[in-house]
């Protein structure tokens, strides 16, 4: 974790941001580079009795870090995706609890 | 937002009922017919050493709007998915903070 | 419920430790086998500018159960997961409020 889970963004187009979107949120969330991932999910988005192209939607899952790290975050998330001439993007953070988060069937 | 996301029930027909459906949550939740958003994930269901259908489920993401409201539309979207022929459905709601939705990079 | 959303691990490895999971899982949660559901997300991993391999994770969604059938539940996961020869496997557990929980639009 950090974990973004992305819909109505293409994978190539992610793929342009990624670097440096790590990059940055890996200062703001002091941690490596490595503990992100970002997950494209496949999806087909309906409206109005036709199929529509998916809104630009981010969820976050993480732990809780606070209003001032999430607003940063977000913020960072935002500039990175409108940077690929997208011009509206949602976040949404879900938080994990530290009591039910495993690695390897651990805590 | 609300938000659903749909498993178990393919987008042709999520795409029969999406209409009339928004339009009855948008009376229940007072709000205009383009906050809502349908996606509908690809998933491949596994059960007992076999790939089987999915089951008809669908998660509402929204902000938290009391149990009457969200009584009534449980109740209205099992109504129109069974118009559909579809017999079980299983609906569960998931509530985003407002001091974690940002639209922009803005809460 | 429970619930299995699994990504990074293709339904045909899933299918193999499916049968013997959910037998485990039943006991731990001393519930049905038909109540699991197993759901393999289609989704396309983005890091550091290319499309990579999908890290394994697991998100369990679940009524509250308490902490020691949670670690149970979560070893038993990683240890059939494991038994494929994927190493690492991340596993988070999201609860479902009762009050939110839907079944042919009835609580």
């Amino acid at each position: 974790m950090p974990l973004l889970v992305v819909r109505g963004i293409k994978p190539e187009q992610m793929m342009v941001i990624s670097e440096s979107l790590i990059e940055d949120l890996a200062v703001i969330c002091e941690c490596e580079l490595d503990n992100f991932t970002i997950e494209c999910l496949h999806t087909t988005a309906v409206f109005s009795g036709k199929i529509v192209e998916s809104f630009p939607f981010i969820e976050v899952s993480w732990f809780e870090r606070g209003q001032e790290t999430r607003d940063r975050f977000a913020r960072t998330v935002a500039n990175h995706v409108q940077s690929l001439g997208i011009k509206e993007i949602e976040i949404a953070f879900n938080t994990y609890r530290e009591d039910s988060y495993y690695v390897n069937g651990s805590l």
